[in-house]
């Protein structure tokens, strides 16, 4: 599916996840990821800077946070600030279109915690039928 | 965060997606999945057989989908059932623990169409910047 913005309305389904071509996809791939739930849970509440965010993100690497923030500013979800001290503080914080997300990836992250006894009972009782066959 | 099903609610936060040792993080990793929105998407409006769903979903391979799905059987997500024709007949349906995700997972993929656009003008932004420095 091609990307054109000047498509009119009453041509919908303009965009179609389904479809490997659409730019939607891309979307989903970036928002459909444990990482970006949590920084952009980790930044509903303000600015943070890189340092905070690595420390409140268990198991996350410099590298994988980086790339993280990297992509989130490139699709206009986070905007970064940086000040001309030494050395010089970076600062992240939600867009207006990154605050849209909050109500979803809380709801993810959220799903996560209120679900889990009910999925390490599932995983439980399939690895005891994987092992019976 | 070791898992136990026996600490009292009081007790809580008991989960924390934020640690990486805590299981939650595992069902995290497993929901804020493209393939795993897309999957339980589809099997929304009903059961269906692997075939179906990997004409459905462009752009799954055949080992991303059968992963896919194996690990939303183990989680309790979504059952299989193997009819036993010549050749075997396979379905794959949402178990009730999988229809909670359902409002979850299309909120995600409707996030994805209906801000395509400011996304793609973000990134044309960016890249503008990028290029300039």
């Amino acid at each position: 599916m091609e990307p054109n913005l000047n498509i009119q309305a009453e041509q919908a389904p303009r965009w179609n996840v389904y479809d490997a071509n659409c730019p939607t996809r891309l979307v989903l791939n970036r928002i459909a990821d444990k990482w970006t739930v949590l920084v952009v849970s980790s930044l509903e509440h303000g600015t943070k800077r890189f340092s905070t965010l690595q420390r409140e993100i268990g198991g996350v690497s410099q590298k994988m946070l980086t790339q993280t923030l990297r992509g989130l500013e490139r699709d206009g979800l986070v905007s970064r600030t940086i000040y001309p001290t030494v050395p010089p503080k970076v600062e992240y914080t939600l867009t207006p279109l990154g605050h849209t997300l909050v109500g979803l990836v809380d709801a993810v992250r959220v799903w996560s915690e209120q679900h889990i006894e009910d999925v390490i009972r599932a995983q439980t009782a399939y690895d005891v039928l994987s092992n019976d066959n």
